[in-house]
């Protein structure tokens, strides 16, 4: 089995999509977002690329059961339920919804590999549970960070540096590395043992945290809060 | 002062050839060999993408003062001068010749940042002569590994993390780093003590050692063995 990530986010050639399984990453913050909120019991999280988009896809669905959610420019959209921040989505407002997400990469990346069969969705929240159902789906992998509008971002090349380092780890067959995927498990080891070093470094972590939003660094560098391996398919992410 | 490091090898846009000065890194091996040719003494050289176009341009000079190097799937090739190992460019077959050079990646990232003004040519072997040229000219840099057949590779992104090191260490004006040059440095530091490792982890390195050309790695490691900054202008790359 290899293993190989994207450091940049251009979208993968489709012979690549249709033979690996796809990791999509977005540690800030959509995927922390898509995976605390299906853990805090929504149904179903649909990423879309627009906000207008968005504000259409809702209307089609019975009012009360869908809630907007998402950022531009890393701050609430007007009119939307909720903004990009792990922490707003609890089990109060999200249980039994249906949650439409557009951010700035992560909503991105997903329309990027749309074409595969097997998407998974991981930040650190979940990083041992999509190593080892990555694993169990016994493909070559492709673990592709959203980035930050076009470019590498370091804290999405760090967690796939942990999912690699997790999988070379708890495999029983060979793992065969590229120099792509053992750079970014370099990386990980790095900041292994602290994870909101590596955010504090990165450009979009200082944006963040410019922008008076340093909490949903701690919040996006909790390990292994769940065992959820969220699947896209269909243009639909669920629990699975 | 920034300082960015492109991962993948594609060709930059026209905006950032005419803004930035250009750092071209093919450790393994074009730029060791050109670095090394230059230093033995050849006057110039000339990095072509085809063969046809290397055999077709050397007979556009008088007989007896241009050679030809170079390789394809790492090997000699046929009718050529020499091959690209660089210690096959010693003193008595160089000083005073023009090189003609094609190989696979170098040779192509030459041409990818043919637009730009300032064009430096890097490796191990002029490296901190190269951080200190880059920092006297006083622009943004784009540092541009040469990558393996399009793909990221190991040992030119050390190199280039090696540089972005040395810069951020001598530069006496602030040096800003995007995500991926502190990537690139991180990546450095941690082969700092034994880039042979880092080639032996390179799927190039391990390709050029079952080749038989060991020997080479050993070669390209070699830090700081030359004063000389060559650069690339009007498709002529000479020791400045």
């Amino acid at each position: 089995m290899h293993i190989d990530i994207q450091w940049v986010p251009f979208p993968p050639r489709l012979e690549i999509l249709s033979k690996k399984t796809i990791v999509v990453i977005d540690v800030l913050r959509a995927t922390s977002v898509i995976i605390e909120a299906l853990f805090q019991g929504a149904i179903e999280v649909i990423p879309v690329t627009t906000v207008e988009e968005a504000a259409r896809l809702a209307k089609t669905f019975p009012r009360g059961s869908t809630l907007l959610g998402g950022e531009r420019g890393s701050r609430k959209i007007q009119g939307f339920d909720f903004g990009n921040s792990p922490s707003e989505y609890t089990p109060e407002k999200v249980r039994g919804k249906r949650l439409i997400l557009t951010t700035t990469n992560g909503t991105r990346a997903f329309h990027s590999v749309a074409a595969a069969e097997d998407v998974l969705v991981a930040s650190f929240l979940n990083g041992t549970a999509v190593a080892e159902g990555s694993l169990q789906l016994d493909r070559d992998i492709l673990i592709f960070p959203s980035g930050d509008e076009g470019a590498f971002s370091l804290e999405d090349v760090v967690c796939g540096g942990m999912l690699i380092d997790l999988m070379a780890r708890k495999s029983h067959a060979a793992i065969g590395l590229t120099d792509a995927s053992s750079s970014a498990r370099i990386l990980y080891q790095r900041f292994e043992g602290s994870l909101l070093e590596a955010f504090r470094l990165s450009s979009h972590g200082k944006d963040l945290d410019a922008l008076g939003l340093g909490e949903d660094l701690f919040y996006c560098a909790r390990t292994d809060v769940t065992d959820l391996v969220p699947t896209f398919r269909n243009g639909v992410i669920r629990a699975s």
